[in-house]
């Protein structure tokens, strides 16, 4: 039974139990060198190594799994430019049903390519909102497939808000949890949870500068879409969805943006300490809790690395 | 006190114990996509994930907390190209205790940032054996440090040994496992805790081709020393130690030898699919699986990811 209505705490439980075999639950990671550097103790919760490369496979397990046998005999659909792809695809091969993924041609290389390897049909269209639809409405249309929303989506929501839960779990006594808002889908789930599970911690939304949306219609009080997004944090130019904007009005506490120089900064940092692979949208909410970092002095503070998933030819440095 | 011998069962107990608190239990991660493409279950034992990013870390704290106090207090001397000097760096640092590390003048800017950072003391030579070892010999002269060689000495190879014992305790049915050779610390180590606590599995050395003075040392049945190394693998560069090479001998099954090519290619997987950082010494052990997979056929193989240590702008990709 698909949810209708803002995700309940019984709801998350139930995603939480329905996606078990399909995720990880990631590892949370400190480095006391860098903790030393910046005078703040960061806790990294890893969905960078979650199935797919990132937190992505929650929500879209979680929103496939909903689905009722004769739907999911008819497969699953979606357009993404990435992470959410590579997630409706592996669910779908998990659980043995078709999946038809519609993807700009100008999505990253290795993207694709781990879209095609879960055994998903990939069929390509012009990079822009309205080619994506149109094509998505004729893939849906003719084989019956069930569209699986990136983010505007209450299953969604829920499934992306199982990975506070387990950061909250994980650790104690935050001051703070940083997560990136691009549809709105994980931040959500992250205000969500923060609610239900972790004493209301307060959560700090983190944007790309060029990609200011959420920022602006928090402000505004209103949608109000991004219409030219440029900045290297591919996985965050998307808008903010209807669903995501009244539960970011409800519950954030703040938002915080940030330039591509200091998301590649955060990144640097990141590789060079905690040795993992961000992709920039990764590392989007660690850059962000840099930049307000003396708030935080001497405190600890939760940042989710969101995806791992980036074009080595690619790299900033 | 020092050991004199090859370390025996209890003193690979007593390093474990010694060194408890100065090194992680790092994780050991496995990747499914990663698998598929290779048709073999591969464990990565994730000492990038190690203090100071290198397993480097444990053969050091044990070498020096084996020191006796009036020893400790006159501190700690080594010469070392990387991650030796910052395992000998961060041990003094936490044992407080007096560091002075001669490293050679072309050494990666990260690895002599991180060593001061640890409060040693950097003393630079030219980048040649016989520069570090005179240099080093003034500094004892001078100080009354101890040198602590970084792989020939056999409270380093206890410490090593560590590393493949939780590796072995972590995982089960491993049809080998895959450690490099610079100096053959690790290597001497990882033979050992096979012997001792992994039922023999067999382990297989790997080197690169443009520093294979452990193979060729292997064959010759006598140690071969390596006059011009040339490879991308700047941690194993040395030559093969005295006290390491004859359990070499004793116990290895093979050695893989790759090119910078293959090293490459190892690295670029593991960025990719494990999402982890490691230099081109920690896929080493990798590129030589790889080079011998078909032997390995839906059989679960172990892989020492030993290092993550790299310049940023030396990235090969």
């Amino acid at each position: 039974m698909l949810l209708q209505e803002i995700p309940k705490k019984d709801d998350i439980l139930s995603a939480e139990k329905r996606i078990h075999n399909y995720v990880h639950r990631t590892p949370v990671f400190t480095s006391n060198q860098l903790n030393e550097i910046l005078g703040v103790h960061v806790y990294f919760k890893c969905e960078n190594l979650q199935k797919v490369g990132a937190f992505k496979m929650r929500g879209a397990s979680n929103a496939i799994l909903s689905l009722t046998k004769a739907q999911l005999k008819k497969g699953v659909a979606t357009h993404s430019s990435g992470n959410h792809a590579q997630a409706v695809a592996l669910t779908a091969k998990l659980a043995k049903i078709p999946a038809y993924i519609v993807m700009p041609h100008n999505a990253p290389e290795v993207k694709v390519e781990a879209v095609r390897r879960y055994g998903a049909e990939v069929i390509y269209c012009e990079s822009n909102l309205n080619a994506r639809e149109e094509m998505l409405n004729e893939v849906v249309e003719k084989t019956g497939a069930s569209f699986i929303h990136p983010y505007d989506n209450y299953d969604v929501i829920a499934g992306q808000a199982t990975c506070a839960k387990e950061m909250l779990e994980d650790t104690d006594h935050l001051k703070a949890l940083f997560a990136p808002i691009g549809g709105g889908g994980l931040m959500a789930g992250t205000l969500l949870s923060s609610q239900y599970f972790g004493n209301k911690t307060p959560v700090i939304g983190a944007e790309p500068a060029g990609a200011d949306d959420a920022y602006r219609s928090w402000k505004a009080g209103k949608i109000i879409p991004m219409e030219h997004p440029d900045t290297i944090a591919d996985g965050l130019r998307t808008s903010v969805g209807e669903r995501n904007f009244p539960i970011i009005q409800q519950y954030v506490k703040d938002i915080i943006t940030v330039s591509d120089e200091e998301i590649i900064e955060a990144m640097r940092l990141i590789f060079n300490y905690l040795k993992l692979v961000v992709e920039p949208s990764g590392a989007v909410p660690f850059a962000s809790m840099i930049k307000i970092k003396d708030q935080f002095k001497g405190k600890k503070v939760g940042v989710i690395l969101c995806g791992g998933n980036i074009d080595l030819k690619k790299l900033p440095f």
